[in-house]
């Protein structure tokens, strides 16, 4: 048995999960991963985009409870100061989290206009404004953070905090085909080659549909 | 001339700019405000809840520029590590970190429906489903948190981050006539008479309304 476990509600769907599931990855945490039922209230509230939902991800080690992205990556990055879960450099790590929090809290439209969704692919998918200002706002992050780190990840050469919270959007301009200026199109790539990408991605894939579970219009 | 700068939209509506505010001065920290014009379109939009300014609060201290509240609170949390900004046990600044996270991205249809108007006070308010949902979470979190705690704070007998989160939300509660239950509203209560609420909520109503100044309707 692992040492902690955390909860998630699905691979497919949830991008929260999804960027829980790496923090952990990333700072090296032995883990168990507990996947909830589609059909348990808050798990569909969120599948459905009605709610973020309160209960994932959650992670549990030994008295410790904590959930959402950003408290699990802070209490990470206490226990496994030596994980790189954020840079070193305090000004870089001042960065680092102020455009996790963007992403944590901002950026709706895109959110409930083009779900994170591993399993589709959706050529020529027309984005409505409301997202495309989302979409610029996230383009000009990603340049400003690549420029001054030279990449290949948001703070260089290995994968922080961001690029787990930047990720499910790396799979949303995959799935709904957005047209992309060179350097996010390479930052794109990368995240979708990263070896924890690959390994979710296939388990998400593999997962029976929790959508169509609810029995309900997509 | 003082060691930061925080840069704010206003005082009356800004919830996001009265948490940082209040996280600078909980941390002890030397800053003067720097108060955007309401015409600025960033902060047009946040004032008219259309999407959360990425311009405020911001903090420029040296070289450091940090902006979002739970990034400001951690930076200050990095250098002001004896403010007591998060619970002294791993167990409760986990805790802590988890139900600020949860405001910080949540409680949309609250946000919308009620906003931060310390000017206002609208006897009857009527409460919409969605912001009832929202409110209702709120009230479970500050019941839990206080049962553990024994108060009058969220994580004690001291502020922290939490209450600086969940302070805005205070003021929505007084301003809408929220009806609450005794815990609650005993809450609400302390944090109206925090001396730093009662600080900032002075210069707020001494402030020219933005709102007016942007010519619409509100």
């Amino acid at each position: 048995m692992a040492d902690a476990t955390l909860t998630i509600s699905s691979r497919n769907y949830s991008s929260w999960s999804l960027r829980g599931w790496l923090v952990c990855r990333m700072a090296g945490l032995d883990f168990d991963v507990e996947l909830l039922s589609g059909k348990e209230s808050s798990t569909r509230a969120e599948l459905l985009h009605l709610s973020p939902s309160f209960l994932v991800p959650r992670l549990t080690h030994g008295d410790i409870v904590v959930w959402d992205v950003l408290a699990i990556a802070e209490y990470l990055n206490e226990i496994r100061s030596g994980a790189g879960l954020l840079p070193e450099s305090a000004a870089e790590r001042a960065r680092c989290r102020a455009v996790s929090s963007e992403m944590h809290g901002g950026f709706i439209n895109l959110r409930s206009a083009m779900p994170m969704n591993l399993r589709a692919q959706i050529p020529g998918f027309p984005i409505f404004n409301g997202a495309k200002g989302d979409i610029d706002r996230i383009l000009a992050i990603v340049e400003d953070c690549l420029s001054r780190s030279g990449g290949p990840y948001l703070f260089g050469a290995r994968p922080t905090l961001a690029d787990a919270m930047y990720a499910p959007v790396c799979t949303r301009f995959r799935t709904y085909d957005v047209p992309l200026p060179f350097t996010a199109e390479t930052y794109r790539d990368t995240i979708l080659a990263w070896d924890l990408m690959a390994e979710w991605t296939q388990e998400a894939v593999a997962e029976p549909d929790e959508i169509e579970e609810l029995d309900m219009e997509f």
